[in-house]
């Protein structure tokens, strides 16, 4: 069966995260009822990671085996002309190897974390951003963050329902900026654990709040215990922004 | 009475506008109802500008006067927990002159208006911007641009409702550029007409469409004749992004 790759931008405010469930509206869900609607048969998307309730994509990436060949293009706009009015697109479809697989061939994948620094309520950017009122030093964040870069065992950034067969990961980037009221914490990483991104995060914003020194985010880290992780940020901040493939 | 100047951001979707309205959800009318629930007295809340339904703010100035001295942060703080869950937020909240009009005193307008030129329907910027499918050439856009720049009668780029003394207006600034798919058009001016930057947006995409020149925009500003606008642009893309003041 003809395999296409395909690069999707969703919101992920309305949704229950990307997998699909029995009950309930959910990213693969409505991916997988616009490509039936479209090719009048049974399809199963396979995406390169299971993105939670409410957590966006700018880009992220999955696969999809169709019974006879379609014109990629084709393959894009009808999933889309279906798609709607949920707020999913596939921005790119392109034919792709017979053993190319969305999930297991991704070489890295990229997160961003968005964080609104103010004390006012959110307007534009409401479930987009995670609001932070108190004043946060993205200096004294970025010097945390740099403990936690490489191949570590990341158990006290992983949420008790993860499943990954080890919590050793290398984390390749982990970089905080400022521009304005706007945080912007970058990781990149081959693969991340469930709720990884996140768990950073909020022990990140523990830093920057003062609770934590820079040095005490290795700590939490050589603790290996889940209960010296900082309060997991929500998800509303968090974007997939990219996958990457050797090929 | 004490006079306050209100610095607002809003998402305009969910809004008839922002002026009040018998019926309807409209941004003055819940910052009235905010000033309301916090002073415990009628508030009329007096805008820079009135935007219209689906266009937001990032910076959107009024006034109010209340009864008593209020601490500026008390009646920012207090007015946003009475807004929720509307997409509306006070920004900052000054002290004002007695003098001081949010409307008269102003001296420029700024306004931005987003094009997410591309192919694929919209996700993360649904009613944000307004999706172009087609390529358009924003160097043309920019060149037909600035036949509009300066002191002109814009007779053909205002609304049939809009009640302007006179169609003369000066348009100090009017610049588009591209990043990447999106295009960005900003317009500066003392004051508008009613709709009149989505009108010159839509006539720039005749331009960058290919099928209006540059030279097209310089004849159609000169017939003063509303029928020789292009399509007027939706208000997705409409942001105003800052009122500047003398004082």
């Amino acid at each position: 069966m003809p395999r296409y790759k395909l690069t999707i931008e969703y919101d992920g405010a309305p949704f229950l995260g990307w997998q699909v469930q029995e009950n309930g509206l959910t990213v693969a869900g409505v991916l997988e009822a616009a490509a039936e609607k479209l090719a009048g048969e049974r399809v199963r998307v396979h995406g390169a990671g299971r993105t939670d309730t409410g957590v966006h994509a700018f880009a992220q990436v999955a696969h999809i085996d169709l019974a006879k060949e379609w014109d990629a293009d084709t393959v894009r706009d009808g999933m889309n002309a279906h798609l709607r009015p949920h707020p999913v697109a596939v921005l790119l479809a392109e034919k792709a190897a017979e053993d190319f697989d969305a999930r297991f061939s991704a070489v890295k994948r990229h997160y961003l974390y968005r964080i609104l620094n103010r004390r006012a309520d959110l307007a534009l950017e409401r479930n987009r951003v995670w609001r932070v009122a108190r004043p946060l030093d993205e200096r004294a964040m970025h010097e945390a963050a740099q403990h936690l870069v490489g191949n570590h065992d990341f158990t006290t950034f992983r949420a008790a329902e993860c499943q990954a067969k080890s919590p050793v990961k290398t984390l390749d980037v982990l970089n905080v900026t400022r521009a304005g009221q706007e945080i912007r914490i970058e990781a990149s990483a081959r693969s991340f654990l469930h709720h990884q991104v996140r768990s950073i995060v909020g022990s990140l914003v523990q830093v920057g709040d003062g609770k934590w020194t820079p040095a005490d985010m290795k700590h939490a880290l050589e603790s290996r215990d889940r209960t010296a992780c900082g309060p997991v940020a929500p998800p509303d901040g968090l974007y997939l922004v990219r996958v990457d493939y050797a090929k």
